[in-house]
Parts: C-alpha cells; structure tokens; sequence
C-alpha cells in the first residue's frame, strides 16, 4: 500500500510547517494504478462512520443476538452499477475488508480519547469485543444490473458492515469509471473537483456562526479524497468546521469524531415490538436506552423514522431535556420550523436547543437554511455526499454523479423492518406492515419530495 | 532536496503503468516550505535553455574572450520587484548556482544524445569546457524598487547566466507572491492553473499539423512548474508536441530539446564590427558561422535584430538555403507574410520553409496564427511565458501575472550594444548608437506594439 504509506508517513516530516498535503500525487496516481492490482478500499476497521461505533455500544448491551438482515438497495436505478463493477473485484474488496482488525494503536485511541468532552465513552467490555471482532460472511449475487448484498447474522456483527459495504460500492465505480482516462486528464479531474470544494467553502465562510461537519464517508468518491475534504474544510473553515464522522480520518488528521444515530435503531425495536403496543414505544424505547448510554451533545434525536409529526406529538416530556433534533427527510425549512413550534409548545427555548441538517446538503440548501433559522436556534450541518463526491458533469454522461445507494436493515429475528420516514419515497418495507406501523404511528398523508442523494 | 529527489526518484516507479506524475504535492509543498530553508532554485547547469548551449559552442569557437557585459532588465517597470523579492534570497539563489557543475550523467547526455537527428553536436574540447565550467561571479544592487545584476568578463561565461538569472529572479517572485497562502489556498491555486494549461492544450488539439515546443524556462513559475507543463504537454498533444528548450527536463523526461538562436549573437558581431562597412555585414556573419556550426533544422535565423524589412532586403543569396526564419518581434501575421514573400521573391517555394512563432504567444494568438498560414509554409510554436507563466488573476491585484523581464548584453569590448528589432518598445543601446544602427541597416519606421511578456 505505497500510497496510505506515502501519504501519513510524511504527515509531520521533517521541515514541513506542518502536515502532509492529500495529494493529487495520492489521488491520481492511485485511481491510475487501480488496474492491476488490488488496492484494498477498506484499510481499517475505523474507516467507518463514528455513529456505527456509538450505535453498535448501544445494540452491544441490548440486543447483540437479535438476528439482523442488512441489504444494499440503489435507489438511483438507472445507473446499473453491476454492468461496470465487476463481480470478483467486489469480492476481492469485500474479502479484503473482512480480514481487517482494529489495531492495537486504534484501539489505543478508541480506549483514551475524549468524544464530545466524555472520555472513555467506550466501556473495556465493548472494547474487548471490538478488538476481536471482524466483519461477518456475505451473500452477494447480481440481478437486472444492481448488486444484491445481504448480511444476515446478530445484529452486532452486521450493523458493521453498512459504511463498508456502501464505501466500497462507490469507490469502485468511481474506479470503474476512472480506468479509461489518461494521467493528465485524472489530475485535471482532480484540480477541476478541488477547485469546486474550495469555491464551496469559501462560499461557507461567509455564514455566520457557522457549524459543520463531514458526514460522507458513506458516499465519498474515494477514501483519500474525503481526506482531502477533510483537510481542506479544516483549513478554509477553523472553527466552524466540527469535525468528521469518519473515525479513521478523525485519529490521523487529530479532529474531532462526530456522529449521531441512525434509523437503523428505531427499525429494529419496531421489528422486535411484541405487539402494537410496544411498537408504538419502540422509537422512545431507543432514546431511552440511548441516554442511559450517551449524555450532552449526543442527545441529538432523529424523529422521522415513522414520521416526525406523530413521533414529537407522543414524546413524553423527558424528551424535552435532549440537545437537539436531526431533520433527514423533510423539508429542512418546514423540519426545522416543526422543531421550534415543539420546543416552544413544551416550554424550551429553542435558542438553547440544537437543529442538526443532514439530508442532501449543498452549499445553497446551507445558505437558504442558514439564512431562515440563525439566531433562532443552534444549528450543525451534516454535509455529506456533495462535500465528498461532488464529481457531477466532470466526465461525460454525468457518470461519476452521485448516486442514491443505501445499506437498510431490511428485517429482525423474521420480522421485516420498516422505515416510512417524512418523505414516502424514502419508505422501507412490505406494504401491509408499512399500514400498519403508519396506524400505530399515527402517520398522515406526506408529500413526496425527490431524493436527491 | 527531498522534493526534487521525490519527483525523479519515482520516474519509473515499479508497479506504475508509467513515469511518475510532477505533483501538486510537489508543487505546493515546495512553495510551502520556501520559508525556512534554502531550496535551490537551479540546481543543474542543464537547466537552461537549449539554445544557450548552441550558441556557447560557436562563442566558444570565435569569440570566447570577448568582454561582455549582460545586465538584467525588468520591462514591467510598474512592478517592483526588489520591494518583495529579499536581497539575501536573491544572493543566496545566484551564489548557489555558481556551485553547480556539469554531472557526470549530464555531460554524458550531450555527448552521446542526438540532436535534430544529429550525433556529436558538441565537439570534444566544448565538452571538456563545459565540463569544468562554473557561474562566474555578478554585481548586484537595488535601485529604484528594481534589481540592477549585471555580469562581466568573457563572453563565453556571461552568456551562460542569462536564463538561470531570469528563472530565478522570477521564481523568487512567485515565492515571494505565494509566502502568505496557506496550504489549500495553494493546492487549489495549483488546480486552477492546472486546468487553465489542460483547457488550452484542448483548444490547441484541435489545430491540424501542430508542431509546438515550449520556450518557457526563463519565465517560468518555477522549474516544477514548467516540468508539468512539458509532461502536460506531451500526453495531450502526443506528436504535435516537439520537445521542451530546457534541457535538464529534456534529459529527464526524454523529450527533444529544441531551440534556434538568439540577439545576443548578431548584438555582439555588431558590436565588435571595426567600422560601418563590418557592422553592415555582422548579422550575416553570424549566420555565416552558425551555419558551419550546425545544419538542417537549426538553420532557423532571427532576422529582427535591427529590423527584419533590411536584413531580409539585403541578405546574400546563400541564406535562402537557410531552414526557416523567427518571427519574434514583429505582428506575426505581417511578419510571415514578408517571410512568404521573400522567400518567393528569391525563388523558393515557402511550402518547404519553416516560420517558427515565439513572441508572446497564447492559445488565441497561435489559433490565429495557423488559420492564417497553416498550408501555406511550415509551421512552428515557441511559446513561453503564457505556457510555463500563466497564473494570471489567480491571487488579487495581478500579484502572478508574468512580467516582461529579460537578460541582454549591454556591452562588448567596451562598446555599448544596440537591439533595434521590429517593435521599437523593445530597442536596446543608446541613442546616438541606435541612430547609427539605423542609418547602416536601413531601419525605417515601425509601429511600437505593446510588449506582451
């Protein structure tokens, strides 16, 4: 692996000011030699998103045996990634990243490091499980040109695979795509996407009170260009810039790891939901346990699972004490508006309470956000697929445009899982349980917006 | 010099599907660390133009002891570039090169290489000349905001400042330019004019029967710089890119070097013609013994010394077996026409002539250029500043834009040099000496025309 080599070896080489650039050296030089040989995409068990670690102490203490199917799902349709990712080079990567174990000095970090103010967020049991741990089997086989990939086996061991899965999926297709271009039109490429970040965040610099982070290792072109974003957000941004959720980028580059939770979590309580009864409490049950395990800044709720409406009309009032809210699926102005409105009709100041933005960001969605809510409430950006994957126009054919693809739990000890979210084009599930959770849930009718990443 | 050596070094690096990529890890580290150490700007006798090596061989044969005096001259008054440019640096640049000696591997490169299809273009006693030689010494002062840096002794030491004069004094200014940028803000500086050189070297694939070298070393951003425009090159323009004049990227790289001659040549035959009668007859001299010096496609002559209408009018028969003709100060539209012209009028069909275009060219210029006279003659491109220097308008208040700096012979033997050329903003020499130039070559009036770069 000359080229990780080349590029941490040199972060604080002799002579410098400071740390090594992410280069373009790095970045085209290595989709160049992708040809081959393997160059493995997943390098270390932490090039994951943080909240998977938060979220998988959480399931470690509670239901670590509960039998979970998660499965790939593209919902961009049109582009047929099995037609231009070949089968044995997903099944080199996939292989490849199943060997990977958390290291002694990721280990190191994980044990000593202080997340949000808190050190040792992660107790010595969960730590020895994830010392040992690696990822588990999967099934994989291709059908009508997308890629069917399940992971079925106790929930611990399959939530691991979602960052992964997806990270490996979109960096070999933007590999695939990359592999017809010549030396000087990759660094080209490469300056052109550069140049487009660094005109974002100038753009950035000018919000007030500004407070983003990085949300994209999901969805990212590649594994050292989110690195560069990284860099690059941290020194055209200083203090705005919050940090990332990718844990690896976090240790090396020394920023901070930020991360909240996911659907996943109110899916699998609902799934497990004895009756209609406990289904109803299954999303409350999750933030219940959740603060039990996590405290302050990590008291950030995500609503929208079965509709946001229904889910803050039945909150009990202990809900009321936690910092903030992530709106992923509605409109962000009528998500953030629906917040304030509940915070006031339960006696908070909204001004003390945090909105976290998350669902398709870009430099105008933040602006237009940014210009409706600030002053009236904290907020944070969770800038994701078009921070680290804005590669849009940049090959003909719109070929490295992003795409909307997504690793769901799809079903619970046998039951389906279901997802109906604010935005029923993002809705999971067989259609007489997802009329079922919407009775339980109360959810009304909802307009459909298109999903844009 | 780890940044050189890890640009070379991996030339050939195993496991690459080719030569190493000049990188923007290079290019902006290097400029970061310009802060706290020396970093050499010429670090190789090589790394000067091809034509310098010519024309050192015929002054080495005829006039190596001739005195002459070359001072620096910085067109672009309005910059001042002693004010950003520290003396200390300079000396310390300028004193470094004067360690430099011919390598081993250099010396074996002219000795064994072929040149425009020539062997043993360097005789055996130049060879042992040039593998003794070193920079000789130079007076430098600051007047006016302005470096006056002169250099004086035998005309075939002098001679060989020129361009590593000028590449580091404008090398020192883009550092001194570039000192306050951070690490993105370079990167991405870096990208810009990546893709500016990539979009123009689109626009010139388009042209048929290209056939262009760059001529940028003297006004280079910086040696890295250059060498990626040179690879850059090479990979867009595949056969229609003939090679580079700087011969260490030549040697490196294994392109062609490429040059033809330059003033200083018939500046100096001038000045040292005893009387009118041998002034007259210096400029064909020079051809004269340039010709039995080097033959086919280095018979290219630079007929605007004291102004192209004369000396055209007035050369002997024998310069129309000459190659072809430099237009260099003249519009190059009016300039090939009267090559075109005189080559008719003296019976020789301008199909096998060769014009090469050298004087401030930009991508607009040369596609203008080739719809002229494309079919009609052979074509070449030297183009220089804008290729190798073209950071206009990427830091504010035209901080990069290139300047018309240059390095010419002042004096010989006492007697002060004249340059006339087509375009009187460029007339070196003083006044009453230009006015005798004028009288004996029959230099009329001629529109002044800006000077580019």
């Amino acid at each position: 692996m000359p080229e990780a080599h080349a590029l941490f070896a040199g972060e604080r080489a002799p002579g410098s000011r400071a740390g090594s650039l992410p280069t373009m050296l790095d970045l085209a030089t290595r989709v160049y030699n992708h040809n081959f040989k393997i160059d493995p995409i997943i390098r270390s068990l932490l090039d994951t998103d943080f909240y998977k670690l938060l979220m998988a102490q959480t399931i470690f203490r509670r239901h670590r045996d509960a039998d979970v199917t998660f499965g790939i799902q593209n919902r961009s349709r049109s582009v047929r990634i099995a037609d231009f990712v070949d089968v044995g080079e997903l099944r080199e990567q996939l292989d490849h990243a199943r060997t990977v174990r958390l290291s002694r000095g990721e280990s190191t970090w994980l044990r000593g490091n202080t997340f949000y103010g808190n050190r040792q967020m992660f107790s010595a049991d969960f730590m020895d499980w994830l010392e040992g741990f690696r990822l588990p089997d999967y099934e994989l086989e291709a059908r009508d040109g997308q890629y069917v990939l399940t992971f079925h086996g106790p929930w611990i061991e399959t939530t691991m695979w979602e960052v992964p899965a997806l990270a490996i999926l979109n960096e070999l297709r933007s590999r695939g795509i990359l592999r017809g271009l010549g030396k000087f039109e990759l660094q080209v490429l490469y300056a052109r996407a550069m140049t487009r970040v660094w005109e974002k965040i100038e753009r950035l610099k000018r919000l007030p009170g500004l407070s983003i982070a990085d949300f994209g290792t999901r969805r990212r072109h590649g594994f050292l260009w989110q690195d560069w974003c990284v860099e690059a957000m941290r020194e055209g941004l200083g203090e705005a810039f919050l940090g990332t959720s990718n844990c690896l980028i976090a240790m090396r580059r020394e920023v901070e790891a930020v991360g909240t939770n996911a659907h996943e979590l109110p899916m699998v309580y609902s799934a497990l939901a004895e009756d209609d009864a406990a289904l109803a409490q299954a999303p409350y049950d999750v933030l219940r346990d959740w603060q039990q395990d996590y405290a302050g800044n990590l008291l950030v709720m995500l609503p929208d699972t079965y509709g946001t409406t229904g889910f803050l009309a039945h909150a009990p009032d202990w809900m009321t004490a936690w910092t903030g809210i992530r709106i992923d699926s509605k409109d962000p102005i009528e998500g953030g508006e629906e917040a304030i409105a509940w915070w006031a009709s339960r006696g908070c100041d909204p001004h003390e309470k945090l909105a976290i933005f998350s669902d398709g960001l870009d430099v105008g969605t933040i602006e237009e956000i940014h210009a409706h809510f600030h002053g009236r409430m904290r907020i944070g950006y969770g800038w994701g697929t078009l921070l680290t994957n804005d590669f849009r126009g940049l090959v003909p054919d719109h070929g490295l445009d992003p795409i909307s693809i997504v690793c769901k739990v799809i079903a619970a000890n046998g039951r389906p899982t279901v997802k109906i979210s604010d935005n029923p084009s993002k809705a999971i599930g067989p259609a007489d349980e997802i009329a079922r959770y919407k009775r339980v849930f109360g959810t009304g009718e909802m307009a459909a917006m298109p999903v844009i990443v």
